[in-house]
């Protein structure tokens, strides 16, 4: 994240916190001073690590980094996985619940930023805002006159993979452009006045856009398969802001190139920060390095909720935003 | 436009249709062959224009192409002029009214469009979509890692400069967003629920972001001035889609480059389509060539009005979308 400040050595640990091992990927330079009051935060490189691993009863795990079986094997007294982002898909969490280890989520922390974003990368999709503004960059609109014209939102019927609480906001912000909103989830809920699909393809091929922001499970891996593109269609768009696995993007990449899609919003991508070259050049395709829900705003929401999470747990209250572990 | 479609001589006209001169830039490539079942469209390359400019009771005029009192003089028994566009300040209106001539607009036609732009232009300035998107073209994802946090759109107090039929739909779209929404107009419209500024100047005090939407008029040229831009300070944001002159661009310019304002999403400037240098380097500005109204949609929908305005002029029906010329 844009927070330069490096990781900082635990030099005194005499104020009777409790410690809190910070789990994170050596390149996700994210700060973790602001749970210093709670606990006593202890990287791998501290030198402190080493006494403390084995008796940690918390883990904070930042951003996506992954959170395997053998990294749970270093702490053997973990209760508690703090987790700091929307997906988990990065926490093995079937082995969490084998060791009965609790494991909490950045919640609704980032659902708002996370819908907007969506909105902006359907709309400059549609719209060609980056294009035209690459053209004006250029030099080109003195030279080459007026851009290509855009495709109005309105009249789009919109399809929302996953009507969690990123989606349901991705709904209710369509709603005033007019958009026709279909979606599909693991259940239908009644509540919602939009049309309910009972699987992805059904919901494609009632679609002009589809809007992907479901959870990566393995029943989700690869829920935009070659039959999904198909039945969303030449002037279809895929707008991805959930996780790149969400997407078969050899086939994804593949339909774009061979113009049997007609455009992508993509904030996600297989292997991060691979983009694939082929898309470098296309102008109906809008590239973002995974920062959907990356604001000011967003951050300061999610440190209030680890927090919060933090005090739950040391004081034995119900956790904040607790993940259900399945069985 | 987009459309190639070359003007088209008119070789007979013996189909006893009225004669409406088409009346354009010549680099305004749109094509008007969808008048062609209400009027004889003549163009001033036409060889029938000489027979028929004198008595021609229609002009049609094609995007915002001046239109003064010396072209009027050309036109001596025009009894209407047809916009094709939203503003119509290329229009000289004083004179149509001295001259008794009727004028119309696009009216509505690009109304939503130009309200999707704005929240386009708005939330890329915001989360820094085109920008971010430059990034990984670039290749420097894999480099730079993280690019830095954007804002959340929803914690913004936005004022919208103009409650007209554009303006309207800007709140409409912004609401559920969560944004605190002013607004300006010549009048407090009482059943809007949003808060009214009597100036612009008090909007801007009270606003993160404005989004320019009103017409361009005497009264308006530059509302955007240096007072303005100074009120609404160094993480203030301008959005315009009206027209360039609303704005003292001179001064925009001083104040972007300065850091001494947030960040811009212009469509429109001063001498298009010449966009100020100094700007093509800024991420926090993105930059389009006047291009908020013009999709798919918002073309057929303008076709449609031309056509029905053409009709009502012809059988002395009410005009669908007339400007009423103030004395």
């Amino acid at each position: 994240m844009a927070d330069s400040q490096q990781p900082q050595s635990t030099v005194e640990i005499g104020n009777n916190l409790p410690v809190a091992i910070i789990h994170r990927l050596p390149t996700f330079n994210f700060s973790f001073s602001w749970a210093k009051d709670i606990v006593n935060p202890i990287e791998p490189s501290d030198p402190l690590y080493s006494i403390h691993r084995s008796s940690a009863r918390a883990v904070i795990v930042l951003g996506p980094s992954p959170l395997t079986s053998e990294h749970l094997d270093q702490y053997p007294s973990v209760e508690c996985i703090f987790g700091t982002s929307a997906g988990v898909d990065h926490i093995d969490l079937d082995e969490c619940r084998r060791r009965n280890i609790r494991v909490t989520s950045a919640g609704d922390a980032f659902s708002e930023d996370g819908a907007d974003y969506a909105i902006g990368l359907l709309m400059d999709v549609l719209r060609l805002v980056s294009a035209s503004d690459r053209f004006v960059r250029a030099g080109l609109w003195p030279v080459k006159g007026y851009y290509p014209l855009g495709n109005k939102l309105g009249a789009r019927r919109v399809g929302i993979v996953g009507l969690g609480s990123i989606g349901t906001l991705v709904a209710k912000r369509l709603e005033p452009f007019g958009c026709t909103i279909g979606y599909t989830s693991r259940t239908m809920k009644p509540q919602v006045p939009h049309q309910f699909y009972s699987t992805v393809l059904d919901l494609a091929t009632n679609s002009d856009a589809l809007i992907v922001c479901c959870a990566l499970t393995e029943k989700t891996r690869q829920v935009i398969n070659r039959d999904v593109l198909t039945a969303l269609g030449k002037r279809g768009i895929i707008v991805n802001i959930g996780r790149g696995a969400l997407v078969d993007e050899k086939e994804l990449v593949k339909f774009l190139v061979g113009g049997e899609l007609g455009g992508a919003g993509l904030d996600v991508f297989e292997n991060e920060p691979d983009v694939p070259k082929e898309l470098f050049t296309m102008d109906n395709v809008v590239l973002s390095p995974h920062r959907a829900i990356t604001t000011t705003g967003a951050m300061e929401a999610l440190i209030q909720l680890v927090i919060g999470n933090l005090k739950a747990f040391l004081s034995n209250n119900p956790l904040l935003s607790e993940i259900i572990l399945h069985g």
